[in-house]
């Protein structure tokens, strides 16, 4: 035991530089992303930088849909609100002739592809709304635990890009408080965050739907959830939900689109944004740099140019990413990668 | 440095039981309340209690009016409105023969007394908007490091309750998190409850007004505040604002007035009320147990018999606290508390 803790003090008093570091984010490419993002921690945690930053004040935002997990060809909550809806008609069935629950019943996949933003709004409040909050978690666990993405055939938090989990562990142990902030819904992302990304309930910064305090047949407290949207979590929502459940402003950022152009302006040090390059391992769109526009996740030229004025780092999937699934062995990627 | 090794070895094996534990609570009397408090703890971080909390899901939430710190006669923050008021009309001279500013400017005393709640929410709204977050912060934290109370001409951060710090700090300790849980307003809060309670703003939860995103002059972005209430976080407010922000229920929860009533029924362990029985040392307003009426902070009759209903802990301020406030010295208020 003596030996031990001879040899633990040793290891202490140690130069920190004569221990091999590990490298924090290998399924990074060595490149300007990979870079940044480093000089940027080492940066804001070296107390004798003049950036540091204290504890207290590491705050690290990242949008979800499009920057930690595919968002193509549908957002995942999307998908899980029109699966719902045959459960909800059942329960309401003077729904059924009703559109646009009658076209989503239809199964007409063409017919479901044009349902307007409004329609689909629609969609997801009548099924996000209604029950307790309990109620919706364990419904969103049950599903998310069993649906499947239909072109990997992989559960939807399976499809969480490796490259991003690994920017989260990192700036947790740099003492950065790591928060999701989602045009999604809160209560949606809250069932599988803590489990997917480590991420607890109370950094969840999402949209959010009020809910009405109340009392269950049996006497105990719920809280039921109305439908009608309480914080709208996109574009200038974004740093607004951030002042109302963060209360300071965020030092790094991660995004993807037109959506979170405000929170990465918002942001004090280093604003990122993941660009979709890459059609062949994931998804390519923009339409900026020419890529396929989309309504998806769009990230504009003028959003590119706008990134590239003010040093904002654009991640290209394609050359910044060796790795980009969890589920992907680091070897084999990185060989495929060289193959190319 | 091998004996200071060797040492610190031993200390880490010996058995915790064989080191005399220091009182976490010592400006509380011995007595249910703070017997209550300490088999809480131990209950639910023992991982053998069959009540043991994972430290993640350890949730702690304080009202802060009554609370933690003095409200009578008036909410603080409501003396910080009245008190911005001449500034106020400085700015917007069509104010100055518009009621209630009228009657505010005038000094009156018996006529502001008088004052309704709409009025003194015309007050609130005009006072804590209109300018940006940081702007706000910094004329509280001017305000709140200047401003005293009259009757014991401190400031209203020393008018905090020691023993309710010890409690935070304990609860801390105990890998709980910490929350304020206020009907004030956030940002308010936010200005000192760092430096007040080691509360950091993503721990206030509170009354929020709305704010706008957008620029100043300069192209920097700024957030400002609306005159328009988006969580009223009072009564059922409390619980809904609980959801919104923390995302998990307390496991423990301290409040004082019927404003906390759903806040401590949400609560799944230990639900406590600080009764203010105290008029020598602090004040005396129920009406419960025959005690003045008021309109600040009620503690009804029906609160009290909820209470002993449903096993949640009353904490008499006379009776179950040695000290009040931090400037108090712990030996003086015991000496004073023996001779009466």
């Amino acid at each position: 035991m003596k030996s031990f803790a001879v040899t633990l003090l040793i290891a202490l008093v140690a130069s920190p530089a004569a221990v091999a570091q590990p490298d924090p984010l290998p399924s990074w490419n060595d490149g300007a992303a990979k870079q940044a993002i480093i000089a940027f921690v080492h940066d804001t945690t070296d107390a004798s930088s003049p950036h540091f930053v204290p504890r207290e004040s590491r705050i690290a935002t990242f949008d979800q849909d499009g920057t930690t997990w595919v968002e193509h060809p549908n957002y995942t909550q999307l998908v899980f609100c029109l699966d719902r809806v045959p459960a909800l008609v059942a329960k309401h069935p003077e729904l059924r002739d009703v559109e646009p629950f009658k076209t989503v019943l239809s199964g007409d996949k063409a017919a479901i592809a044009k349902l307007t933003k409004p329609d689909l709004e629609k969609v997801a409040a009548a099924t996000l709304s209604g029950m307790t909050v309990e109620q919706l978690t364990a419904e969103v666990k049950r599903w998310i635990t069993t649906a499947k993405d239909a072109r990997w055939q992989k559960l939807y938090t399976q499809l969480t890009y490796e490259p991003m989990l690994e920017v989260m562990k990192y700036l947790r142990a740099s003492g950065y408080q790591v928060y999701i902030v989602t045009g999604g819904g809160q209560d949606f992302v809250r069932a599988y965050a803590w489990g997917t990304y480590g991420v607890p309930p109370d950094h969840v910064v999402g949209t959010a739907g009020a809910v009405t305090y109340g009392y269950a047949k049996d006497g105990q407290p719920i809280l039921t959830k109305d439908p009608k949207v309480l914080v709208n979590d996109d574009n200038a929502g974004k740093p607004e939900a951030i002042h109302l459940v963060i209360g300071q402003r965020p030092q790094i950022a991660f995004g993807n689109s037109t959506g979170d152009r405000q929170m990465l302006e918002y942001t004090t040090g280093l604003s990122l944004l993941v660009l979709h390059d890459d059609a062949r391992r994931e998804y390519a769109y923009g339409p900026a740099l020419g890529l396929p526009d989309t309504k998806v996740g769009t990230f504009t030229q003028a959003l590119y140019d706008e990134a590239r004025r003010k040093g904002w780092i654009v991640i290209s999937m394609k050359s910044d990413w060796n790795r980009i699934f969890p589920f992907e062995e680091p070897g084999r990627a990185r060989l495929s990668e060289r193959q190319r």
